[in-house]
């Protein structure tokens, strides 16, 4: 089997994709070369097949080539799964999430909303992976007892898979039915990411409008520009935060955050009772994890120290060999700062990544959010690093104190000098290159996001294509031994398997990225977000040929929300009105003379411009946060709605009409006549109970009637001692 | 009657004190002089007694004096009332005010959760008030068909109030029983202010030794006092806002700010169905609200203009007489811009306040939370400018630029001699009063304070004496006709109508308006928080006083925080960090050299500091809210809680146990031997269904036992490959 894209493209359908077999989920796992491990590998294959027979699925086990077993999962029992959703629906609604009950009568419910795709998945997924005291197999793939399942993947669904690519292919913008596709297929942690990326990639068409109109008339360090540009940020940010809830309200998992995923690796030490539900819970102390959170301060310290140092050295050797140094091989020497960058950085990353990972781990957080969200902010901090470290060295270092710096770098010229023999080095005089700032964020923007693209799309592919030429060799004995009729079935399965894992927190931190170039700097370019624009709209679609063709399906995770990367875009946003300022204020005025003179800034200038750039972004902020708070989404109405008539309906069950219908007043006696009888009946009442002053005060006037004769008495009074007085 | 006050002094109890004769509401209803206008006052005194009647209260007419009537109202049927506030407390359910629903046996809801005087005494006045379509007698206190109802309110319960404010002049602190009994008889409204001055006092306390200290110690404009008041408000603030929460939870109307009552005044143009309930609405346009809102802009601009002018004007004139002016009558002069102020600063106060309200009024809001919203932000503006103006001026003009203008107050010299004969004014040379802030703050932070008590406590005392002496004189003859045994309480009830009505939004008012020196100006004289820690400490027991003695008995609204004040404080929390920073950098090397000489100061030092204060406040504010959103407050987790298992009763009681135990997972065939007959059974059913790829994919393993066997040998088959080709 080649290759999924060329299938796809493909007239005909390859066996191999025409079905899924009913297998909800295929495990992977690894048989080890070692034959002395042999042993305790096939007592943990035992215990997995077990583990999943005791949970209630059915298995099948295939060769799943070069030393592995394929392990194909479906529910026994539908009535059982079927069970399992009802239940996990009612939690919903015990939580809050739902503002409605499901309806009493089971089939009811499931014929007013039907089981999505990605809500079978993402239950079968929960029952093979949840603690055993919890109802589940307990199998956590790749640790511990379970360090041979090397994946735990449910099969594409091809003939969704290529409507879908195709469709897309051929339109502009995706609706909210495509979302809602993608939502009951890859369940709404993908589906997050896409509207998030259309949204955005909506919003970029009025910016990059903007933005080559600038470019034509008001060229580059626009004042004007760098007002709309911070103004774009916020509505955009203000709107996607309130786009979000009605999202979520739409896909009916506002508030699913709350329901947490207990890690599984997860130590704690002391067991103690809910305050809410009242059932024992484990945790782990705050002040032991504050004191590793502690440790977050060194590591953001040798983030900054050590990248920085690396992109501070490249920069001084790229200026002594571009505009200082002038002898032999200068053509060639050029390259050597994109050669240390190309090869330190990444490595560089991985490590900070690494790292980073292993101080999540041992902050040691009871659920797979918080983890997450603690990891994220701490490669947040090591991407905003390595992407925008270049730009800022270059505009408030290089720019402004590039002709004080030059000197210094002799050093290089002595270093050189005494390694080779004397005299061959010769320098010219130091120039600031004032292109050098606008040069890079066309670097960036463009350059970049094109080698990025090939990065993630091609290069996996040419991969894959090897391996499985090798693949292909080495394995052909075996696939003569599939059973009838599986072959073409198991070969996909197993490319499948070899696929690897869709992650969407790397595809949202590359947009996070992108919106902190425009929002920080794309005062330097105006063209940046026509860019971008161009960009995304093949990212988009890149983007799901790489879920369907070159990644494995994702487990159709809940979300309500895009996560920690929100705080991630507010801050960038909160961020782009100082630094644009900053740049605006520098280098605005570069035509009128000489620049570079780092004195002749008016330092209170720059100060004096950040701080108003600063207070008029925050006052923008609120004003677009007032606005946008007026305006009630149809989402949070509807949902609103529909919590209203759950509880007057749940309000009749259980007290009867009466009580939701407005009581009627009692009748108070309207001026029945005096009668001698009324009199005489009421004379025994006083004398029955005794008349206390109270029980005097009320009947001195009996009924209405009575009230008002008295009151116009009083009335006659007063108006007879004004006249008796005038 | 002489005065509640001595009454309460006195040992035994006044008759009139003794009971309330049951009475829910007196309503003042006044007489009009004019013989010509009794006709339609006799109409609407019956139209009002009709009203009454018809929503089921009793009502009892006596004379009021001073040409007016007190209609006496108790709720005729107990049993109706027990409908209403129970229909009340399932509405607050529907909201989501409360967590739980109340008990099904209306007699069991009541028994666990008794009717407060507070609970009975709001729904009766919202019977009175409600329009009637709502079920209300409709009657809003002088306003249209309504104009000579002169109030509505409820009795004092002397019994109470004496105890009260017995035990609170002999403790410290006031305890949650002390904020609950508050609650209980006067509304969670007041409940809050008390609660809120109570928590301020107790914060007071750790800032006024710390400030005494500094005093000692660290001098004025010290630095490291700015930093800790700035560290202060943001914890104070932080920690309030949650516990505003704390309480609202505990006295069950967290989101009561939701359900909102609509004005009575609201005009509307057309109707629309609430998206929501479904049921019609009245609608006015936001874009003319809108249109009306924007006056504000002109409105701020007004205030700022003319207040500022008449400060600046006191200020140039008292700079002029006490700093140059030399002449004759210089130590009467000198009063001259005290006495403007005095005369002319309440006015224009008091106008201004008017033309806030008109303008209120114009934005015509549809609830009155949002129309006092509205009010309260601009009395706040105006406050502000009123009470932060002239240090202001001192700080920012007068001590930086003092010498530069003082030359331009010669136009003053001029005019005098003009109108005066020539060479009779004499001048000095201008020098700085480098104490002026500091006096200027003494005065606002000590004398002002007590000049204020005296005018809130004393002066009404007095005021009403003096009315009641000639009061006594003309109305004896009426006294005479009261009915026997009601005298007393007839005199009190006229006495406590004569009262003002409680107004919390004033004293909330001063509270924020002394948080704003503390905030902004407690740098110049780290003596204020201990000034402020005194003057409250009387606060809290002379509000209490004037809640009993000299006010008519609020009506008990409910509120779940302190409303738009709570913005107002976080603004001036903010604002504070700004202004501190830069009043420190300004004066806090005032003794090394002369000052006074504004390019002496740095500008860009200036700038700077503010920069960096302001941001520190905000990382500040940052981490108090993180550290206080880890400690869930008692009151949360307690609701938490009480909704959880609300939730999960009704789950139960309406989808039946089984629903919520763990289903119990089918038992899956593991490894049933493979008899013959299983076999043949087993191709019948093929034979019958037809088998399909999917149903032979299933049945090559049957059940788990085969499932294991499969494995172990793809397992060996990989291991003999591996030693095979080893």
């Amino acid at each position: 089997m080649s290759s999924l894209r060329s299938l796809y493209d493909s007239k005909g359908d390859s066996p191999g994709l025409k079905t899924n077999m009913g297998v909800d989920y295929a495990i992977h796992f690894n048989i080890p070369k070692d034959p002395k491990e042999r042993a305790e590998a096939e007592a943990s294959f035992t215990q997995l097949v077990e583990s999943l027979t005791k949970i209630g699925l059915a298995t099948e086990v295939r060769d799943g080539h070069d030393s592995s077993l394929l392990i194909f999962v479906k529910v026994a029992s539908e009535q059982y799964l079927t069970t399992q959703i009802y239940r996990e629906r009612v939690q919903d609604w015990l939580y809050g999430v739902r503002a409605a009950a499901p309806d009493k009568d089971v089939s009811t419910a499931f014929s007013a909303e039907p089981v999505s795709d990605a809500e079978r998945l993402r239950l079968v997924y929960l029952l093979i992976t949840r603690p055993k005291n919890d109802g589940g197999a307990g199998i956590t793939p790749g640790s511990g007892q379970w360090k041979r399942v090397a994946s735990i993947f449910p099969l594409h669904d091809h003939a969704f898979n290529k409507r879908w690519i195709k469709e897309w292919s051929s339109k502009y913008v995706l609706t909210e039915r495509d979302l809602n596709e993608i939502r009951d297929r890859f369940g709404e942690k993908v589906a997050f990411y896409f509207a998030f990326l259309q949204s955005y990639f909506n919003f970029l068409v009025v910016l990059a409008g903007f933005g080559f109109g600038a470019w034509l008339i008001l060229g580059r360090y626009s004042f004007f520009y760098a007002v709309v540009n911070s103004i774009w940020t916020v509505v955009f940010f203000e709107w996607w935060k309130q786009k979000e809830v009605d999202l979520a309200v739409q896909w009916g998992v506002r508030g699913v955050s709350k329901i947490q995923l207990p890690r599984s690796d997860f130590k704690w030490d002391h067991e103690t009772a809910d305050p809410v539900t009242g059932e024992a819970v484990k945790v782990y102390s705050p002040i032991n994890r504050f004191k590793t959170q502690l440790l977050q301060i060194p590591f953001a310290a040798g983030c900054l120290v050590i990248l920085g140092a690396v992109y501070l050295f490249c920069l001084s050797v790229e200026i002594f060999i571009s505009q200082i140094y002038d002898g032999p091989g200068k053509a060639y020497l050029v390259f050597t700062p994109t050669l240390i960058l190309t090869g330190v950085l990444p490595m560089l990353s991985t490590i900070l990544g690494n790292f980073a990972e292993k101080l999540t781990e041992a902050e040691n957080y009871e659920t797979e959010d918080a983890h997450d969200a603690a990891l994220v902010q701490k490669l947040f901090f090591i991407n905003f690093i390595t992407s925008y470290t270049p730009l800022f060295l270059t505009a408030f270092v290089y720019m402004p104190f590039g002709n004080l710096l030059a000197p210094y770098l002799d050093i290089f010229r002595v270093t050189a000098e005494k390694i080779s023999a004397k005299g061959t080095i010769t320098t010219q005089g130091f120039e600031i290159n004032k292109d050098r700032l606008k040069n890079q964020i066309v670097y960036f923007t463009v350059t970049a996001q094109i080698v990025n693209f090939l990065l993630e799309t091609i290069v996996p592919v040419v991969k894959r294509k090897a391996t499985q030429q090798v693949e292909k060799i080495t394995n052909k004995e075996v696939a003569a031994e599939d059973p009838e009729g599986e072959h073409a079935f198991l070969e996909r399965v197993r490319y499948e398997a070899s696929l690897e894992h869709y992650d969407v927190t790397s595809d949202l931190r590359e947009m996070a990225v992108q919106f902190g170039y425009l929002s920080l700097f794309s005062c330097i370019w105006p063209l940046a977000p026509l860019s971008f624009l161009i960009n995304n709209w093949i990212e988009l679609r890149s983007d799901a040929m790489k879920i369907a063709v070159s990644s494995q399906r994702p487990i159709p995770w809940r979300a309500d929300s895009i996560g920690p990367w929100l705080n991630s875009l507010g801050f960038l946003s909160w961020l782009g009105s100082v630094v644009s300022s900053a740049i605006v204020f520098l280098f605005n005025n570069e035509t009128e003379g000489p620049g570079g003179e780092p004195w002749g800034i008016k330092l209170w200038g720059l100060l004096l411009s950040i701080l108003l750039s600063e207070h008029i972004y925050l006052a923008l902020q609120f004003a677009v946060r007032h606005v946008l708070s007026q305006i009630e989404s149809p989402g949070v109405q509807k949902e609103k709605a529909e919590r209203f008539n759950m509880r007057r309906r749940m309000l009749k069950e259980s007290l009867g009409e009466e009580v939701t219908k407005k009581p009627i007043p009692p009748t108070v006696k309207s001026g029945e006549k005096i009668t001698r009888q009324a009199l005489e009946e009421e004379a025994r009442e006083m004398s029955i109970k005794g008349s206390s002053p109270e029980q005097a005060f009320w009947h001195r006037q009996q009924g209405m009637d009575e009230s008002v004769q008295v009151g116009r008495y009083i009335f006659s009074q007063h108006s007879s001692n004004k006249t008796a007085k005038a």
